[in-house]
């Protein structure tokens, strides 16, 4: 690909994007990843480079309107500006495919090697450390708490039927996404991560429930 | 402590609280921690729960006035509410005391065991996982990155003259905590924790420096 159109998409990206340094780093990260995983692979790199660097391009109208799905309607505006700027239809199409189901969705798993790539590098971006990381900074966001209490009092470790947090989000979300790779690199690098999320998670509930027992029953042979 | 003057103490620090959930549970993890720190020692468990209690309560003044520091003036607001609603004029004296010191500064060390409890109780929740944690969701509050690049386009580990970052505040404070605990239950109990800190943060720039090495070096490949 060449400089300027690398820079043409690039710019494109970032006139999509909230203000938060986040999303615009974790375009660059899932870029960069796509690379790493299609380096021995067969790919059409532009085709992975164009929909690496668009694949969110809707996230701010998801956000403005929930009803709206960022994959879908972010597959439709890359393709659409990818025509507007000169791009051959069957590229514009190709980017157009792996855009569209690079969100998890049963019914509509990636086909072409570019969407895997794709969709892979986007998953990395939700294991291991960095997951827990990303998803720490969005509860944060969502004024979310990292956990919740159960009605006797101690700390519930977000699986269950309990209200969002961390715990929560990490139980039905994070944790199950390591079997979910398609690229025989993309599994090998979540599969190098997953025990960093783990630890923390598990450190992370020890820490917090142990305050909640043995702290708390001290508390309370205090109050009359 | 009688459970009325508990509900007393526990519904002026409620109302002094933020919104943000984890500002409060903050402070019941400080409360639990401390009793748990106390459990074989000789204190007087009542100005520890107040002092516990009432140790953030001037947060939100700092938070809209950063002049103010918020352990100088939750120290005075704790002895002032202790005093107009009938505690001794020594045990609103003491408990200011323990607020008093409960912030980190060389100047003004904790000197009592009661003050020495509620610093090593607040200092375990910067540290180890939950310290990990919270740092991750006011960062995200305060709009700063994760991590920054260095002018070689490399991400910095945090270490040395860089901007604010989740990386900068891990090597400039999280880090160097675990040498600052006052008890030896405090000590041992984040000597525990360190690890889990120290893993995560290793995993998180391994997995993103990763990114922008490799994957960036194979993107630049494909740039022509």
């Amino acid at each position: 690909m060449k400089k300027e159109t690398f820079t043409l998409l690039e710019n494109y990206m970032l006139s999509c994007m909230q203000d938060a340094a986040h999303d615009k780093d974790h375009v660059y990260r899932v870029l960069y990843t796509a690379m790493e995983i299609a380096e021995n692979e067969t790919v059409n790199k532009d085709v992975l480079i164009a929909a690496c660097l668009l694949h969110d391009i809707a996230r701010k109208d998801q956000l403005e309107n929930p009803a709206i799905c960022h994959a879908e309607k972010g597959a439709e505006k890359a393709e659409q500006f990818l025509r507007e700027n000169g791009f051959a239809p069957e590229f514009a199409a190709h980017v157009r495919n792996c855009i569209f189901t690079h969100r998890f969705r049963k019914a509509m798993p990636p086909e072409s090697m570019e969407a895997k790539i794709l969709f892979d590098a986007d998953k990395l971006d939700v294991a291991g450390a960095i997951g827990i990381a990303r998803t720490l900074m969005y509860r944060a966001d969502a004024r979310e708490p990292l956990y919740t209490l159960q009605p006797d009092g101690t700390v519930s470790d977000g699986s269950g039927d309990v209200p969002d947090s961390f715990f929560h989000e990490y139980r039905f979300k994070l944790e199950k996404i390591y079997d979910r790779f398609y690229t025989e690199k993309g599994k090998r690098m979540a599969a190098e991560r997953q025990q960093a999320a783990e630890d923390f998670y598990r450190s992370l509930y020890t820490e917090i429930s142990g305050a909640y027992t043995s702290g708390r029953a001290a508390l309370e042979k205090e109050i009359l």
